[in-house]
Order: C-alpha cells, then sequence, then structure tokens
C-alpha cells in the first residue's frame, strides 16, 4: 500500500543521519474505496442524465467515481495535468 | 512537475550521509500527453461499438484513454487498488 523505502542509519554515534531513498512505482489512489481489491465502476450509458458527465481520474474527487473538480488542486499541488472523462449523451 | 525533495547535506567531512525527504503529493501520470495543460477525453456514447468498453484511470495504458489491463502490474508493482471505468451500452 504504502511507497517502497530504503533506510539506512549511520553506525556512527556521531553522526544521526539517515539515507532515505524513495524506490519505485507509487499508488495512485491515497483513499478511495481502499478495502476493495480493484476499484472498477460501471456506467450504463443510455441511464446518464445530463447531456456532459465527468468522471474523475485524478482517484481525489470526493464524489468518485464523478469528478468534482478535484483534479485542480491536485495538479497545482504536482505539476501533473490530469482531467476527466467526459461522456457525452450526443 | 517532479515530486518536491528537500535534501540536507551533512556539514562534516567525515559524514557523507543525505537526508531526502519526499514531501507532499506526487504526479500520478508520469507519461501520456505531458505537453497537454490538462488530459480531457471525450467518449459520444451512441458512438460506442462494443456492449462494455473499458476505459482507464490508471495513467498507464498504452491504449489510453482506453483500458488495456496495465493497471494490473502497477497495482501489484505498488499495493494500489485502481481499475477502469466500464462503460455499458445496455
Ligand atoms: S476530480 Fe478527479 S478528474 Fe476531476
Ligand atoms: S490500463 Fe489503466 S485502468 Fe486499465
Amino acid at each position: 500500500i504504502f511507497p517502497a523505502f530504503s533506510s539506512t542509519s549511520s553506525k556512527s554515534i556521531r553522526s544521526r543521519s539517515m539515507v532515505v531513498k524513495a524506490e519505485g512505482a507509487q499508488a495512485i489512489n491515497p483513499e478511495i474505496r481502499k478495502t476493495e481489491d480493484k476499484v472498477v465502476d460501471s456506467v450504463v450509458v443510455s441511464e446518464l442524465s445530463k447531456p456532459l458527465t465527468p468522471y474523475c481520474r485524478c482517484w481525489r474527487s470526493g464524489t468518485f467515481p464523478l469528478c468534482d473538480g478535484s483534479h485542480v488542486k491536485h495538479n497545482k499541488a504536482t505539476g501533473d495535468n490530469v482531467g476527466p472523462l467526459l461522456l457525452k449523451r450526443q
């Protein structure tokens, strides 16, 4: 669940330094439905109620699987460039 | 674009240790269309050709915005639990 870290403590009493390296890939979903092995959602497209419905791909939405605009904050905080999938009825 | 790091070099000549802390949030899209400010895709649902079409939410698909199953490798490598959005015609 958490990023892999390697840490090496100095053997010297004098030095309290510790080397910590972030290794390998990181999870992209910090919070959503973490009790599920895999978060998959289905949309029956004939049941879409609005002409345009944005679905979240940033894993930060408070209304997941819908997009609530949280990708904007995520992009600003990280320099990322993610955005929603827009479902269009016509 | 890159994660924020703070690094502190030891002042002591004897110690070559360096403290490196990963700080704050990380980008979730490492490679896809990084020249775009925000990657947004649209699906006109009346044009879906198959009964079931999976769309990627892991940002690792070789056929983005479609899912190619790459979320499986991502989940195994990181302990994450992300998966696609399934668009169903009926
Ligand atoms: S809130 Fe996640 S893509 Fe908009
Ligand atoms: S390849 Fe990204 S969700 Fe399947």
